[in-house]
């Protein structure tokens, strides 16, 4: 049996099989195993695109774990398959991976309607997402319904976890510094649910860090936009919610506004917009990755680009100067190949 | 005379022809005098970094112009020269530029101390950037003392001015939500000055503008470096301040920290280092436009662009195997050229 066919056979420890063995394909740096991945993902891609993605980040310690084992054994409970995959681009530094330990989710990792694979380990972040990205295409056509792709938001993470899933929710602790710490990174804005944790260990403060995230989405929002009315009911406003994961208090209530989200963004066009655009900023992504790769691996920039450097560092060369000239090298260099 | 000795001969008619016939050259079109300015860029070179390289932001109505103006005309009674450049990458869209009209700041215009230039008006703002950061090299061998580059904040170009400038300064009004969109845009977390303009019409909000901002860029400093204590007198701490611009009061003050921060960050080496770094970022920020205009005009990738993207866009091919496709397609190009 092709590894298309095992895949696309239905739910089972053949199939189970065959997505590791496709991730494992897809993963490798070796050339033929890249081309055989790109024809798998080619033939597997009509069946992909039903699955919700959703991704998750916070900072270590707020939980990230308990909630993705609580919500996953939520779902399994609704009949649905959940996988959870990982972009940790820290794992290629530090060998390990956030996920490599799969006691972390104990429960969930044992249940066969669920497939929980750690983050690629090597490579850069776009590397590491790209590769991301595909296995949750193979999960995807392999019939998982809930697709979650989590991030403890290492660089520039979040923003590549935002730019492959359906849904971007952000776990926050119940404190303010934890909140501008997300507004300065930028992550705030990415979020389409900010979810504040542990509720159970301070309901006053969490209620506090609800209202004021709140607001601070509400004011992003018509920031962005001044001509969306916030009470613009054929649109999805940003939200804040609280919960607490260890308890498995409030999972339902997430999940009831994740697929709130998921029926208003798909009724008003705005999912499969938001899914075309990060395709074609993925491919552009990727593009700009592999020219770069490209310009430093030519041995006529190599030839030069250490003295080159050298001089726009010690102020000898203006750096658009510098910069024509290894353009020009690099051309050459192919020209004459 | 050659233009560079035109430029490096100091004040006078015949260096201001040259200015502006340098930057006139370099922001050509032409191959041939892209060629002259590069060449004179090198030969101008060593005698630039001793100007100090002010960036001024802020959004429109807050008063830049008049801030300008008041600070230029301080600088000169002071003896020194002053340029002025500007990065507005929306004039290429208008047709206009925000310093077109040199009435806007009409007495600093007429003083022959001082030199204005409007944005360049055509192209990316990579490429408005890199002509003004171009520009800015011209003015410096041509003995200004201070250069000042403004944007309105349009795009990315605050990011730009930051990355060409030695200190970042960013006027607000006094109100809360102008703070929270400088925030939100991370254009707080570049500024090592932020500037309450326009004090004289609201004393107290100013006054809680100015307590707010403090507040918010201690705590950022404290996020982004929680080694670096608040106290350390070696190193700069972003700060706030108020002032009227239009009644240049508080003026003598804004220059005084700028010449603090300067003294601080000569004897630290930080400037040295963040010029040196700035000089390499904006080396790779051209060689990346470079390569992505090389890639979008090669026939081979011109030829399949559109039908690939077409296929990403409606889901018959995977973003990661188009984007390799397309790279293949523009190695063969270069190699069979």
């Amino acid at each position: 049996m092709s590894l298309a066919a095992a895949l696309l056979g239905g739910p089972g420890p053949v199939q189970r099989r065959a997505i590791a063995k496709a991730i494992t394909l897809l993963e490798s740096t070796r050339t033929d195993h890249r081309q055989q991945a790109d024809a798998l993902l080619t033939e597997l891609l009509p069946h992909t695109g039903r699955a919700l993605r959703l991704g998750i980040s916070g900072v270590p310690g707020v939980g990230k774990s308990t909630f993705i084992e609580a919500l996953g054994l939520f779902l399994i409970d609704q009949g649905l398959r959940v996988a959870v995959l990982a972009v940790d681009p820290s794992s290629s530094v530090s060998g390990g991976s956030i996920l490599g330990d799969k006691t972390r989710m104990e429960r969930l990792s044992m249940d066969e309607r669920a497939y929980i694979r750690p983050s690629p380990s090597s490579g850069t972040l776009g590397g590491v997402a790209e590769k991301t990205r595909e296995a949750m295409l193979i999960c995807e056509a392999a019939g998982f319904d809930v697709v979650i792709v989590e991030t403890v938001g290492v660089g520039q993470s979040e923003t590549a976890v935002a730019g492959m899933t359906d849904m971007y929710c952000l776990l926050q602790l119940p404190n303010a510094g934890d909140d501008l710490q997300a507004i300065k990174k930028g992550v705030m804005e990415l979020a389409d649910l900010v979810v504040i944790n542990k509720a159970d260990i301070d309901a006053a403060a969490a209620t506090r860090a609800q209202a004021q995230i709140a607001s601070s989405l509400r004011l992003f929002g018509q920031l962005g936009h001044p001509d969306h009315a916030h009470h613009d009911r054929t649109i999805w406003h940003p939200r804040a919610m609280q919960l607490s994961a260890l308890k498995a208090d409030g999972i339902d209530s997430f999940w009831a506004a994740v697929s709130e989200y998921r029926d208003l963004q798909t009724a008003n066009g705005r999912l499969a917009a938001k899914r075309q655009a990060q395709a074609q900023a993925w491919m552009w992504e990727r593009i700009q990755a592999g020219l770069r790769q490209r310009f430093a691996e030519a041995p006529a920039v190599r030839a030069v680009l250490a003295e080159t450097t050298a001089q726009v560092l010690n102020g000898t060369l203006a750096a658009s100067t510098a910069a024509r000239r290894l353009l020009a090298k690099f051309s050459g260099e192919n020209d004459h190949a």
